[in-house]
């Protein structure tokens, strides 16, 4: 862009966002600009102070504003069942459907050798650490279905194996409000497998 | 989202930028706290200095870090050519075309009686002020070819009536590499009412 290095500048840095290309960045920059200044200082207020803020929870590693995050500090969660999850948005999912009251461990990701993320990167040895000094009962490993998600869920429950400790994992099923028809064969056989009586 | 104030204030900010919704600005600060803070913080400087340090040419109102931008200093630029257009991202069209050497002048939208735009808004009596003083020969009205784009024109144009002044507006027809089983029925009209000897 000729007319403004400022502008410029801008609409390159609005390219590090996710899914954020030259055009779209355009059209953020003049949106800013046009319509929301207030919005763009604000939003330029929350970067710079959760960029040098925010940090790793020390029990759970999700992101947290102190030492350790809220939840884990809370002593209503119950301690002896913990729950793994890949992402700080998944632990957010199921905080929304507001049913599980134990606590979390986030891994920021899944093992993945190809891009070179082994256990030590997703913090396994922490994980094992927290689940002795916790006395859990129950671990649910709820990292994705996916190939990746399923291979580090059986390698955090081989890394159990021997403990008294029980492994669970999340159903697979129809999803609730689902048409059958929609539904793919995969998940259908885990519906039919894993079915239950009327009256349980 | 419990777990971080932080973070909170960060989607929040992020639903100021258009098209990005809860979930999106969720991806977006999760991205940048997980894997881009050196653009993040990047970002964070580009905002609030774009934000503090843009404003608009006093010749041709566009967005420019100084008085007068970039394009209306530079000499080599034809005065006498002035072409109008609604906002920053068509002056960019028309520049990275490369053919265009003539100067401009933004309007910043268009006449929307029913959003409360009226020629005020837009800065037609600048234009009109700018045309006298520099000597224009010719005016490109190059607003968008729509409703509001269309009225726009027509009412520049009628406000210089009985000028010595060339006014003219950009060609339709079919785009460049476009197949004729494609493109719309107005278009194909004008192109072939603007149809053109084959030796021109």
């Amino acid at each position: 862009m000729a007319f403004s290095p400022l502008v410029d500048e801008l609409v390159e840095s609005l390219r590090c966002l996710p899914g954020v290309g030259q055009k779209t960045a355009q059209r953020m920059a003049f949106h800013l600009l046009e319509r929301a200044r207030s919005g763009g200082t604000r939003l330029s207020d929350a970067l710079s102070n959760a960029m040098e803020g925010v940090r790793r929870c020390e029990s759970c590693q999700n992101f947290s504003d102190t030492e350790v995050c809220g939840i884990c500090e809370n002593p209503a969660r119950s301690n002896g069942t913990l729950c793994v999850v890949e992402s700080p948005s998944d632990l957010l999912a199921i905080e929304q459907a507001g049913d599980y009251k134990g606590s979390y461990f986030v891994l920021m990701g899944h093992l993945s050798p190809i891009d070179g993320v082994g256990p030590e990167e997703i913090g396994i040895e922490r994980l094992l650490r927290r689940v002795r000094s916790d006395a859990v009962t129950e671990l649910i490993l709820a990292t994705n279905p996916t190939v990746e998600g399923e291979a580090t869920a059986h390698y955090i429950s081989d890394r159990l194996d021997g403990s008294e400790i029980l492994i669970t994992r999340l159903a697979h099923g129809i999803p609730v409000g689902g048409e059958l028809g929609y539904v793919d064969g995969f998940t259908l056989t885990h519906a039919f497998r894993g079915r239950k009586p009327l009256l349980d």
